[in-house]
Order: structure tokens, then sequence, then C-alpha cells
């Protein structure tokens, strides 16, 4: 069975060391504690991860949900006592809001504390994570009654919420939806309709389940906005605002998925259930993108979670298993063969895998300060929200393509056993490639960030962002051991707005140049931002060695993976590159019909 | 459901059109036939996999293989049927010696239709699969006398075999093998040991199962010198050949496998189970390669069926699946949204998978000309084995990696649908996941070319292919309209032959060298070969064009493709050749035991 191990040293290098989270947080209002019980809150969620989480995520994988003849989901041997657990640790409301429960801490904390529940039992952690979501949304959009009746219960972790968007026929484009909202003389809705893919649609694992649900007002002008949010409860809450009678939305079905078996992805009927609007009539869709935006980067930390987990379950096997001699000799003449961590090859699968779990983590907890930042509304909310905008398609699809790699990466360094189920190496790779589609395929984020995050934006915070790599550059440039790192990266950086401004020049004349750029032009800006996290972690390395360290070893490994990731990672900016300075043609110029024709007798 | 539909108009382009079957069966002796029966032989191959094997891909996923109390293991519903309809066609003998009731065709048209078999169903198609192997090293390496006992059952059909290899502790290095044989006095050996993966192991498809055994004798010499190869069938057969008494070889399990359910993966037990020496004692391993060559262009083979069906089921999505408009404006405004098929990302994916299947099926059909020829022992045989041995591991590992990836692509386009299994998207995948492992990693195949296949060579058979790509651009640098092919062809080809000298310079240096470079050296030299044979077809596509012909949308489709593989799939050596020339140090410079220093608190 795989294991799990909080990598709790390489959480603290990125927080204290690169990203200056203790300056972050005196920055911040109300955050005063954040710092002081910072360390003890990751210890006390490491202890939670690995010793509840972990052990029920092989298990959770073989038996996954069930649905019984009345509808009703139940969870994975384990799963509810964990989130009892969960529950009774005070976690539900580490970042919520005071006047309702919540224990008031930075947005950050719970971020870092996901990454290792991510880690530990991805399944599992989709029920408290859509929760969170739900959370987010009536905290922005509730009215003060809606936030004392479902917010509060939710904060305690009592009840659970979801996300209701998709339907059979449309994901991507929720113009189209169907579901109906049909307006009460009591104020209240009726919804009917069905949505698909609800991730913790049912479940057994808290008293009642806050259905947050896309749905279109009999007067709803066509297409997106049309759309207005609605309260959906699975049981209505009486007076006392105490689970009251059922409602009439249920679990159709269970969908049978290729991986997060534990999580219960359900089919969800409304059946004139009753509902509560949310924020403005036809306004739903911005609300729901305030869930969305959150969603979106916890789906890059699922990607991150997953990275990690592989990678140490690799490197465990890599330093047992032992086949053939090096090339260069016995290394471990006194067993049969040498471990397998002593080939090239199988150094390449582990540093790619430890390249992109660390630098990933860099760019995330970066894009945590952000949040914080953003959620104080301080002076530099604003600012920090547009980079946030435009860090978040990235955070989401590109650390999620290099999750799959990387899980895969995993898989392949047990050779024939990673396949076998056993090993729990090929969960790892199942549950990764839903990362690549929920809350918007790679392709939508790409659309996303090139369309609308830069091209839209006229390139301004992408320049803002592209500044603040060139300063540090500039401010790196006299230090010979950095030089490595330093003349690539302000290649690249330059480089990075030349392709923008390219790309927008064809644009102008084809707007089909966007698509067709986009998840080139995602997948360079990715592998460019962590270049430039890279850079930041090998420069507070050689820091620490020039002063004098203890940890002389770990300090070292930090500067042989950055040297690693500039090496034999970012150079594949060079095929992104070249075919960015392409124009769409060799995708268009085919025609629909004629995709087939090899078919043919 | 996936459907399926046999590319009989590409398999013909290929083999008629652009790699001259015709000449080349002529060219062959006792192939005269082999031409006129061609087309029969592939539309009713192409029916066989369609109507009898595709239905039963996703109910062979579902159901698995079953193993009873009794250690006999049966296999999906319909499975046995299949196989029985698969003997009555009169397949199993289609390339095999006449001597033992073969039909004496060219193995090349058994490797086309095995191409459709891998695409209609791979799990089922690995049964036929291992008895072709078994096959080969009994043709190649049995007495007189196990050929007519063992051989003709197999060539019928009637038996099935399996390669013994892989124990609990070793896979890659077989040198390491505990299983044992002791000697008889009636000429037999007792063979004890146990042997995991055994691919369609155990099953109730056939009468007997003939298991070749690698085993150790009791004066074996260490390693992979002392390693000797034994027939060792589940039921001993008679005086009469008929199947006999129970041998003491058991199942002990099934292995639980992320895909390729249908097969069963078995745990074999040979407790003093009896067996018969194949070839010479000690010389096993050399036995083995005759069959593990063929199964590795066989899984080159079930790389190129995958990614042909992925490809065929996400083209049909993409055609009927409404969502968004194009970034140009609606191009089907009678409906709610335009097929996807308009989107330049979706294209991508789709002209990805397209291109690798089209490129993958021309490398592989020149590779089975290159079998034919060796076995028809005439004056290019020896010729032929080389740049058979230089193209093995390409087909192997490149093929199979790229197949991985446009499964996913293919499931890609699907969006959340994809990962539901109910569509058959995501079974491409996990049953795609195992050709990356099995008959040797990625890793191992690029060790075998770039250390055995291409240095240990000196480059000379390396040369004389890329000699040949030379003299292909050379006939063709006078036509304009094929300069977009071969002006980079030209420089790729030569870039093969100094990236080679460079990475060899550096290996006389240090050993290790070769490990670090060989997966982007095989993944390079991939890519180049694919545009060798795109640059064909466009040439061909271009040819016919000239020469006018009712088919120039299918023609102009190859050139659309080719442009498109050369513009968006083969600047990815860019990166490769960028990575190829760094050295190993940043591989190996981290010492084994600093690799987990994050993960301490």
């Amino acid at each position: 069975m795989p294991s799990y191990q909080a990598p709790l040293r390489d959480i603290r290098f990125v927080t204290q060391e690169v990203l200056g989270f203790t300056q972050h947080y005196q920055a911040l209002p109300n955050a005063q504690e954040a710092h002081e019980l910072q360390d003890a809150i990751l210890q006390e969620g490491a202890k939670f991860a690995e010793q509840v989480l972990a052990p029920l995520n092989q298990v959770g994988d073989q038996q996954g949900c069930q649905r019984d003849a009345a509808g009703q989901v139940s969870t994975p041997a384990g799963f509810k006592a964990a989130y009892q657990a969960y529950v009774d640790g005070g976690w539900p409301s580490l970042a919520q809001d005071p006047e309702y429960g919540g224990q008031g801490l930075p947005p950050s904390l719970g971020m870092i504390l996901n990454e290792m529940i991510c880690s530990a039992n991805l399944a599992w952690g989709m029920y408290p994570g859509l929760s969170h979501g739900a959370m987010d949304a009536l905290r922005h959009h509730g009215n003060a009654e809606q936030k004392s009746t479902y917010l509060k219960p939710l904060i305690e972790g009592r009840w659970t919420g979801t996300m209701c968007l998709t339907e059979p026929h449309c994901g991507t484009d929720l113009g189209l939806i169907k579901t109906k909202a049909q307006p009460q003389a009591d104020g209240s809705y009726h919804i009917s309709g069905t949505k698909i893919f609800i991730s913790a649609g049912d479940h057994d694992l808290a008293e009642n389940i806050i259905h947050l649900v896309l749905a279109k007002l009999p007067d709803a002008p066509e297409g997106t906005r049309g759309i207005s949010l609605f309260i959906v409860p699975k049981y209505v809450p009486d007076a006392q605002g105490q689970v009251g009678a059922a409602n009439t939305v249920t679990c159709g079905a269970l969908e049978h998925k290729m991986g997060i078996h534990g999580n219960s992805t359900c089919v969800m009927n409304f059946d004139a259930a009753q509902g509560w609007l949310v924020g403005e009539p036809h306004k739903g869709l911005k609300c729901m993108f305030t869930m969305m935006n959150a969603a979106r980067i916890g789906v890059g930390i699922q990607g991150l979670g997953l990275t990690e987990v592989a990678y140490q379950n690799a490197l465990a096997y890599a330093r047992e298993r032992l086949q053939m001699r090096a090339l260069t000799g016995a290394k471990a003449p006194e067993q049969v063969a040498d471990p397998i961590i002593v080939h090239p090859d199988v150094r390449r699968m582990l540093l790619t895998q430890k390249a992109f779990a660390e630098g990933g983590r860099a760019l995330i907890y970066y894009t945590a300060q952000l949040v914080d930042t953003v959620e104080a509304q301080g002076e530099y909310a604003q600012e920090a929200d547009k980079l946030l905008g435009l860090l978040t398609p990235i955070v989401k699809a590109f650390l999620t393509e290099v999750a799959f790699e990387s899980t895969n990466e995993g898989l392949q360094v047990f050779g024939g056993h990673g396949f076998i189920q056993e090993w729990g190496m090929e969960q790892f790779v199942r549950d990764a490639r839903i990362t690549r589609l929920y809350e918007g395929t790679t392709g939508i984020q790409a659309l996303d960030l090139l369309g609308r995050k830069v091209l839209l934006d006229q390139g301004q915070t992408l320049r803002s962002f592209t500044k603040q790599i060139h300063l540090f550059c500039q401010a790196q440039e006299d230090k010979p051991d950095m030089r490595i790192f330093i003349e690539p990266l302000s290649q690249l950086n330059k480089e990075w707005g030349e392709l923008t401004m390219q790309i927008g020049m064809r644009a102008l004349q084809d707007k089909e140049e966007v698509g067709a750029a986009a998840v080139d032009y995602l997948m360079y800006s990715g592998y460019v931002c962590l270049a430039y996290f890279w850079a930041q972690m090998a420069a507070r390395a050689l820091q620490a060695l020039e002063a004098g360290t203890q940890e002389a070893d770990f300090y070292q490994a930090k500067l042989h993976t950055a040297t690693f990731y500039y090496q034999r990672l970012l150079p594949r900016t060079r095929t992104h590159a070249h075919i960015l300075q392409q124009d769409a043609q060799s995708l268009m110029q085919m025609s629909a019909q004629d995709f087939d024709l090899g078919f043919a007798i």
C-alpha cells in the first residue's frame, strides 16, 4: 500500500524562506495569529492526513460509493469516521468568517492543509472541498438570512455543499442549461431539471447537503446572461435551522468513473425541489465564478498533491527495488543487483516528479498569498486580484497536466508492478486524470488565459508579472552562481512578451489564432512561471549555503533540482515557442468531413 | 459504446501506394499468393474485428477474468466463442509453416490483421498474440519432435501459448531468476518456481496451454548466461499428441490490473512441473529474444491499434457534440451550438491522434516488410535484420508513448464524459498504459536502441537508414510542393547523426551518458522516423493529385495531416535535441539519500 509523509520541511522552505509568509501574514488585517499558529496547524494537519486519510485512500478506490434502492448514497468504509474527525478537529472553519463561527485565519493556511489532504486521499478531500466552494458563494453572494441558515452549519461541517452546473447536453457551454426555476408565492422557487457529474452530490457524511444550482427563471434572457443561482437543500431547514423535511432532490444514479471512486459523482434529479435565489436574478454565472475560481486553484492543488505522493512512493520503490547494475559498475556490490535509483533514466523520472512538485508548490503558495490579499480587501487587493486571475488558469491546467505526467512517471518507475492495483500507483494516475477535465478542461483554461486574461487585458497584467520577474533577474544578475538560472529566465521572460505580441497580431486578423495557440501558450507560460519560482528557490538555497547551514544537503538538493528543471524540463519551451510561431492554418484547413476518409473501404 | 471501423482505405494507401507491397510480395519466395489474397484477407479480417471482437471489448473490461476455487480461469462472456470463430476462420495459421499446417503467407499480413484486432479488442487479441510468440520460438528453436507435438496444435489454434519470464523479484534483470529445472532420467526436467505477469497464463479458450519458461539448470553459470528455455504444457500430451494428464503448473492468482481486464494475467506456480528443454542448455535467453523481438513489434501494433480506435471515437463525438460557437462566429447556426470539431484545440487533439495513427501505421508496415524479408532468408535478409533491429525499439517504445498520449487526447475530446466508463474512452487509456511497460519499458527500449543498436554498432545501421532518408530527400528536392517537408527532414536527418556522434563521444568518457540520453534519443528518433514516412505519404498524395484522381479529398487530407505533423508535432524534436546536448550531471549529481530531505519535519 502506498504511504504518505507530509513534506513539512519543503512546505516551510517555501512559506518561510522563499515567499516570506511571516511578513505576508503580518501585513494582513486579522492575521496576527496566522504566523504563530501556522506550524502547529500544519503539523496537526499533517498527522490527520498521514494517519487518518492516507490509510483510507486505497480502500476508497476499491469499494467506491454505493447507492441503495431508496437512492441514498453511502461512502466507503472509514470515510464517515474520518469526516467526523475532521469536523471534531475544527478543520472546516479554519479560514471562515468568525461572524458565522469561523476561525478567521487566512485562506492560504487552508490551501496548504488542502495540499496534504489531496496527497493523502483525493476522493475524500473532495467532500470538504465542495463545501468550501459553497461557503465561498454564500459568503460573497448570500443575504444575511441565507448566511445564518446555511453558512453556519457548513462552517461547522455539520452540512456539506455541492456545485450543480453541468447537464447531460452541456458542461462548458452553460448558456444551454435547461433546468428551470419557477417562482412561488412564498418567495421560494421550484427547481426542475437534471444535473450530472455532481461531486459529493449525495453521501452519508453529513446531516444535510446544500446544493448550489444554476437554473433559468421563466423570463430569463437567452444564453449565459439568463442563468440564476439557487440554494436547494437536501432537507429544508425548519424554523430553528435544524434539518427538516426532505426536499424533492434525489440522486438518480452514481457515475462509474475511471478514478476518484471514493467520491460520489451523482446524477441529481430536481423535481420541483424547493430553492431560494442567491444574489440577483440572471446573475448566477457571476456568483458561480466566485466558487469556480477557488475551485480551479483547488484542482491545481489536487494536481500538486498527487504529484507529491506519487513521487514519494516512486522514490521509496526506486531505493528498494534491485535490478541490473549501473552502467559504470556495481554501486551496491553486496546486493544481487543495484537499487534502480542508480540508473539515470529512473532518476530522470524521479526528478521530473520532484521538480514539478516543489516548483508547483511554490507557484500555488504564491497564488495563496494573492488569495489572502484579495480576501483581506486591503490596498493591494485589486492588483492581487488581477494577477490571481492571470495565474489561476495556469495553476489549474499546467499543474494538472504535469501531475498526470508525474503520476505516470511514478507508475513507470515501478515497471510492470505499476500496472497492478495493489501498489496503488495506477490509482494516482486514474485519480489525476480527472483534474485535466473538471472545472474547465485544459483547453478551456487555455482560452481563459490567452483570450480573456492576456489579450482582452491588452497584456497589462502579464506585463506587470513579467516586470516582477525582470526585477528579480536584475537583482540576481551579479551573482555568478545564479547565472545558469537567470540567463535563460531573462530570455524566456522577454520571449513570453514577444510571443504574446505575435499571437495578438495574428488574432487581430483571425480569431481562430487564439484557439490554435491557446494550449501551447498556457504550457509555455507554465514552464516560465515554474522557472521563476525555481530561480527564487535556487537563490534562497545559495544564500543559505553561503551563510553557512546545518542543512547543506537540503539546500544542495534544491540547487540540484533547480538545475535539473532548467536543463531537462524548461527546454520544452523550445517546442511550444516554435509552435506558437505557426499560424492556425494547419489546424483549420481540413474540412470536418475529410477526417474519416481513411475508414472507407 | 465505442465503435470501430477498420481503416481499409488507409491500410491500402500505405501498403499499395506508399510502400509498394505488390512488388515486395513478388520479390518474396512462396509469397506469390499474398498479393492476390491480400484484399480478401483484410476484408474478412476487418469484418471479424468489427463484428465479433469490437462488441466484446467493453464487456471484457467490465467482467474481467475469474479464477475458481480449483484454480481454473474463465474469460469474459463471448471471448471463448470469438476464439472459436477465429480458429474456424483459419486465422491462427495465416503466416505459419505449411509443413505444420500453416498457410505460409508472409508475416506482414498477420501484422496488418493484428492492427485491426488490437483496435477492436486488445485484451482478447493478447491470447492469440501470445500463441504467436510461442510458435515463433518453437519454429526457430524447437526440434522436429517438439514441432510436430506442439507447433501443429498451436497453428491449428487448438492450443495456445505463453511466455514465462518475469518473477516477483525480477523482470528486466532476468539474470536473477530463481526458477529451477531438475533433469530427469527420461530426458525431461522438473521445473519449480513462480512466474508472475503471465498474460494468457490460464484460460478457457483452448484445450491446452503451452508455457515457454525460462529456468536455470543445476549447473547454470551466474546471470543471463545460465538461463535455459523449457516447454511446460498445462496438460502433458499423450503418445498420440492428444491432451493427456494435468501437469503440476497452476494459476496461483489473477493480478488485479489497471487495464486489459479481459486478458488473464496470472501468477503461475510450477511445482516440479514436467518440461522439456528447447534449444541448447543455458542459451534460453537467445531463444526467448526470438519471441521478444516479434512481441515488441506486436506491442507497437497494440499502440497503433489503440491510437486508431480512440481517434475514430473521438472524431465521432467531436462531430456530434454541440458546445459553444466558433470564435469566428456560428458554423452551424441552425443548431443550438456548433459541433466541437469547429474549435481549433479540438482539431489539434484529433489531428494529433490521426497523425500518429497514420504515421505509425506506415512505420509499422515498413517494419513488417523487413520481417517478411528476414523470414524469407533471401539475399537482403541480413541487411533487413539489422534495420529491423534498429527500428524495433522505436516501434515498441515511441508508438506506445504516443498511443498513450493519443488515447488521452481522445478521452480529452469528450471532456468530463471521457472520464465515465460508459463511453469507453477511459478503457483505451487504461489498456494503452500497459504498452509502455511490458516487453521492456520505454527506458529499456531506449537503452537497447542507443546502447546496443546504435553505439555498439558504431552507428553503421543508423547510417544506412539515414542514407536511405537522404536519398529520398534528394529525389524530392526539385518538387516545390514537397519543400515544406523535405527541408526540415533533411536537416533533422543530418542532426540525428550529429547528435548521435555527440552522445557517443560523451559516452566514451562516462557510460552513464548513454542512460541519461536514451529516452530523449529514442523519442527524437521516433519523430524523425515518422517525419520520413509522412514525407513519403505526402509525396504519394501530391503525385496522385497531380495525376488527377477521383479521391482528391482523400489525398488532400493526407497533405493536411502531413503539414500538421510537420508544423505541430515534429517541433518536439527541438526540445529533445536541446536536452540531448546536456550531459548527465543534472541527473547524477544528487545523492540517493538526498531525494527525500523535504519530507522531514
